[in-house]
């Protein structure tokens, strides 16, 4: 058995070795320590890497980073809620901006700022939002016609990265490293909104939703050039229908080998979002002999000092 | 101000009476308490009903709940995860079982059981499941031939209840009542799984998911007869893109003029899933002058005792 | 296995067999149904109570019930901090108030309200304790003097009782039924400070807290009749302080017979608070073969709903 | 109004200063760059700094953090449970261990660990513990004799920490640089059964709990040499009876006039454990014009992040 022991103060100590020693802190320092180890071996057995996260994460300055990751080519595949796609174009408009939790919201509605716990979107940006997608969608509809079929979800995420011009944009950065973007629940959010504006001015818009079902379950169990499995791994922040869709697609090819999940919901109530990766594994979702943590606590926190950790490790 | 006091511990009381008296009792009591209130107040001014929930709690016993309240017409509107209607569709063909959550999942794996924090579901069921959405979605795909358009995730959810003769089925007490259920995430779950297969039998095989957003948009915001907005009414129970579909579409007539929230989850992470009443508030989703309350706790408690004041409130 | 099934909403259902038919629910419900088999073994094992409780839960109307517990004489041993013991009395003097917890803190201040979430504890209560209890302290030290011996905080607690006319005092029918309050951390809380003014009158005033300590382990550990073991059960609410002297001189005779927890505090930050009846376990806290649950959520609705079970039961 | 930006990326950074870019990060990660902010002015005002904590952080390798804070003499009062005062003395005598928290407890029973989470404590380490305390509190018995008083628990510690030469310990290094050790509930815990045994051999024996409430008032409530009030801060790690301790003396010279809580407790259930700075103000318990902020998670992750800060701000 390990001993329990503090983090040495007598050296300054870089991120990474801060966070690998807390492995033998003990409590939730002990899960995000775990964490390191397992990167590592993802990187060295280079496994297929899914991220997956909600859209408060990318309303946080969490977008920066998943940009980053996109940009470094570090993950295959993202997962992710219609409002992550929404506000990352916004902020490729202008910014979000830090305010309080506890205030007047109905104060902050006549002011036109929409509250996010404690970070702020300006109606502006909504409405630059909509005003883009609507001549968006316009081309995407075009395009339809054309090509006489109807586009899919990560299809219409490559062609708006295309459009994005902020080197700091996850769709930029996705689009030009062809890493695809699923997104379940495309029609919810202004997404969906300005879905069906589109669809009012041309009956016959549609998204072919079922097709991206094909695309991510051919990425997910595709093999090696071996012909064995390859390893795949996932990175789940939060929780909801992103992280339900890796899991599940994962399934189908006996479950990830590697899983590290950041989350602030606890398993009580039965929620996908609280399931622990041991219960993914009675479901064959994750191995039975995977390497997983699972940490809890809020991911602007625990995801950027992972994410250094990611970068030191994928540098060398 | 009113004086804090517990309940009376004398005579015999009702469940309704009980959980009225917990609005003195302070703390979650009382958020509990005050959602009968608004609860009379739905019922009086005939507002139009939401009711969203995630698919854990149709694993659990609110299933029975859920198809209580489409059978007594008292909701108008379902929102929910795909994970909903295929538990519903399974728990037609047999039984999910009580468990434990510290087991030992690669056990529980080999023995064929699938566990949701301490609910076990048989392998047998997800076959069922497949074996009927095969013949199921053979019959939809001759609906959109025969039709020339693609189905709705609402229209599919109709025709299914059709098919399903349980009388605690949600679906089943749905269709017969004609009420809604929205889905914005479609193809996740097995569903999605299924409707990959149907579409890999016949390419052109689709499903319309932005003509729902028209629907859902026009059955919240369309007018009462003396050309006034309708009152609207929400139930959320748990969070996720459920959560978010009704609160996004309310904030398109004004915002919702009742809400009661039942939660585990905590604002502190931004996450949809925690974001208290008052947050919506500043994005125009429940009004500023709604009455609302947000009760933090497990619905399988909290939400079996407010249906059962529903029941007498509404067969008032 | 069991199946899980939801409750019947056909007829009309007692508080007792609603929360019995939570069993079949699953998640929490069914946490929650399992404490009606515990307590009902309890009653028939006639095993001796233990009830431990936080101070806010005394701030809130849960404070008529703990004494209506005593008046009943169904619990025999009461652990709380001291905050409790004030607020009872203060109870007492006048009322708590209903209030919000989203308010200006700063002009609640200014108002001499003090806030507990939605709670509001006017000063002059304080005022009538810190009043109150110069005058009790000083015949307490009389008493001190003339029995060459301090008072240990279970004998104070004894006396304040006898103080008390209210009849739902927790301390007025605690003492009337000779049931021994115990409280680890008597100097924290205004009580502490009204302790430290009659020390500084008397120099040589003080309390035996060691005293307390031989109290309940007699209690705890005594033997029946028959020479055996005697059984012993617990129902915590909350953690803290109060909940590990419960189980820790309970691990002093073997561990708990019957454990029921209901906190809202989670394990993963290894907090006491959080800690499950498992990990006691391993602790000897808590006996192998032990009947035990652990239901998450806020006591003051969850309490209120077992209290009544217990009246149904007990009265029987 | 900040923009929320992600920390940068390309160029190696230092701990605090990851830490401050947070701020800027939105949820969590602000609250936790704002403690950076608040330790700065800490230090500029010398003001006189509360550390509060539970004993499971002593438990884990906070314990050497803790010590270290004391032996640079940073803070200047400690309040905690009784159990960090046992465990960091049987820490001097040998390890604890890294464990997991899902695990069979009855297992571990036999194998004589006690768990705490995922943290493992081998019965010998408690065998030390007693054997020790019964030498030592013989010669504390020797003391009160001799002085004809009682000891109160602040001057206990004080004695302990001369007995451990272990110099990654609390009680050494709050000995050596005379930082008084509070602990409100002294006979909870293996301490308290020490205690009892103590009295059983010497019935005159006690210990004046008293005499710490004039102790803590005094080193609160103390002026500057400039007549003025001096400031006063406190970080509070985890709740409970330590919490509540700092804040209550704290009101009695005004209220803190800085604050940084570190808490997984929520506010909904009325606890003192989850209750925030803000309610704290209606309580004169932390002033109104106070800098605080309180980050919601696991200290062993955030406190040790928090400590590296500390160590850069009071090493300038």
């Amino acid at each position: 058995m390990e001993k329990i022991v503090g983090p040495n103060f007598d050296n300054d100590i870089s991120i990474s070795d801060l966070v690998e020693s807390m492995q033998k802190v003990g409590f939730q320092a002990t899960h995000l320590g775990n964490a390191i180890e397992i990167l590592r071996k993802i990187k060295e057995d280079n496994a297929f890497l899914f991220l997956t996260f909600t859209s408060n994460m990318t309303s946080s300055g969490l977008r920066e980073i998943f940009a980053w990751l996109c940009k470094e080519k570090i993950v295959n595949v993202l997962i992710t809620t219609v409002g992550s796609v929404e506000e990352d174009l916004m902020k490729s408009f202008g910014d979000f901006y830090a305010g309080h939790s506890k205030v007047n919201d109905a104060e902050l509605r006549d002011r036109g700022l929409n509250r996010i716990y404690n970070i702020l979107v300006p109606n502006e940006r909504y409405e630059a939002f909509e005003k883009f997608m609507e001549k968006f969608l316009e081309k995407i509809y075009e395009k339809q016609k054309k090509e006489g079929k109807q586009i899919s979800p990560s299809e219409l995420f490559f062609e708006l990265g295309k459009e994005i011009k902020d080197d700091i944009s996850i769709l930029h950065w996705a689009t030009k490293n062809k890493i695809p973007i699923f997104c379940p629940a495309i029609t919810d959010g202004s997404f969906g909104v300005a879905l069906m504006m589109a669809k009012e001015k041309h009956k016959d818009f549609g998204i072919d939703v079922v097709a991206d079902t094909k695309k991510i379950y051919e990425i997910t169990t595709e093999k090696q050039e071996n012909g064995e499995d390859k390893k795949t791994a996932a990175i789940i922040l939060g929780g909801g229908v992103p992280k339900h869709h890796a899991i599940l697609f994962n399934s189908l090819k006996g479950g990830l080998d590697f899983a590290i999940y950041i989350t602030t919901a606890s398993p009580e109530s039965g929620s996908l979002s609280g399931a622990p990766p041991e219960e993914a594994m009675s479901w064959g979702k994750v191995k039975e002999n995977a390497a997983f943590t699972s940490v809890k606590g809020d991911a602007t926190i625990l995801f950027t000092l992972l994410a250094y950790c990611m970068k030191d490790i994928w540098k060398k």
